[in-house]
């Protein structure tokens, strides 16, 4: 999403192809549009490659009235977002169900303020039902990505839950986490780190009676 | 979603809660509000059970202005429907993806102009990646519910295209889908069908070199 402060006091959220040069790189800046931007880019490289089939699901929107100032144009007059029940991006790859949610941060820590509780909670359904389940995190002052598989997650969600830190720092996903190597095409190519984590090292996925 | 006409000649969407019974009712039958609402439901039993993780997607819309009347309360003022990239409901079943659009149909036949191009596609991939998908439709005046894969959607619409019928008739669906249980809970047995389907029978999956 960019919003841009209009000069009536008014925010305005508009395609890309709308805004102007400044205005899209104030709200790319501020709201780590890039990065949702090289993810979303890398999925169409994988869709086109037939490697993957990974989609941004729409932000979830309460829509209260809608006019219809023209005939088969329908104008939402009103609505007012709601608060996601799952994670950004899900899909298909290596036949299995991937499910993730993307962050940017410009601070050197993810802060749990960042997500909400039930999207932990969705992506540790995920895990447990056997699927690919993880947080994808850019340090934007940095310049690195990490993705951080849910089990790791939990661990510190409860130990911030426990009267721990609230915020999850740096050194825990350069520890912890595994680097994704970003370039031209895919520009982030984190399916490559996708396959290291849960299909070479098999690692971070459930086990149960069926293995 | 369901569309309120109003004395001011304006359409309102309203969550149910707010609607009146009769407004209901009246979205509700025409809209085949009651087929996803039931699917709905039986995906929050599924999911409480611990059986499957399966949501439908939310509407997507180009949200152009927002503004904030009172602090942290954002109200979008213009705002477009815009056309799904995919289907309406995609998910984690048995550690498999699995993805469908769901339709309802007074008619007794499912015309191709219920569903749009690029989504038969996106089912087509999905199917061509390993996963699981499919349409499920509801007959409504007949009270009977199909599921039917997609290389079965495949060759009807390859028909269509080739000049032949632009609507598959119920007696295809009768004779070569697969009918769904209803029920007290779930009240839409969709996965039951699943089993059957993809996991009994194991037809309609991709066959590849990893098999």
């Amino acid at each position: 999403m960019a919003l841009v402060k209009y000069p009536d006091g008014s925010y305005r959220e508009i395609g890309e192809k709308n805004q102007t040069k400044k205005a899209r790189n104030l709200t790319k800046s501020r709201l780590g549009i890039d990065f949702e931007t090289a993810i979303n880019e890398s999925n169409e490289y994988y869709l086109e490659k037939g490697i993957a089939a990974i989609y941004k699901k729409p932000t979830p929107v309460q829509i209260v009235k809608v006019d219809y100032p023209a005939r088969n144009k329908a104008r939402i007059t009103e609505a007012y977002y709601k608060t996601p029940s799952t994670t950004d991006y899900n899909g298909i790859y290596r036949k299995s169900y991937i499910d993730f949610e993307a962050k940017s941060c410009k601070e050197s820590n993810f802060s749990f303020e960042r997500i909400y509780e039930h999207q932990i909670k969705h992506l540790e359904n995920i895990y447990e039902l056997g699927g690919i389940s993880f947080i994808i995190v850019e340090f934007s002052t940095l310049h690195e990505i990490y993705i951080l598989p849910t089990p790791l997650l939990t661990i510190k969600h409860d130990e911030a839950l426990n009267g721990g830190r609230k915020s999850i720092p740096y050194e825990y996903f350069k520890e912890n986490g595994y680097l994704v190597e970003t370039g031209f095409k895919p520009r982030i190519n984190y399916l490559k780190t996708v396959d290291k984590i849960y299909f070479e090292e098999k690692k971070y996925l459930k086990k149960n009676d069926e293995d």
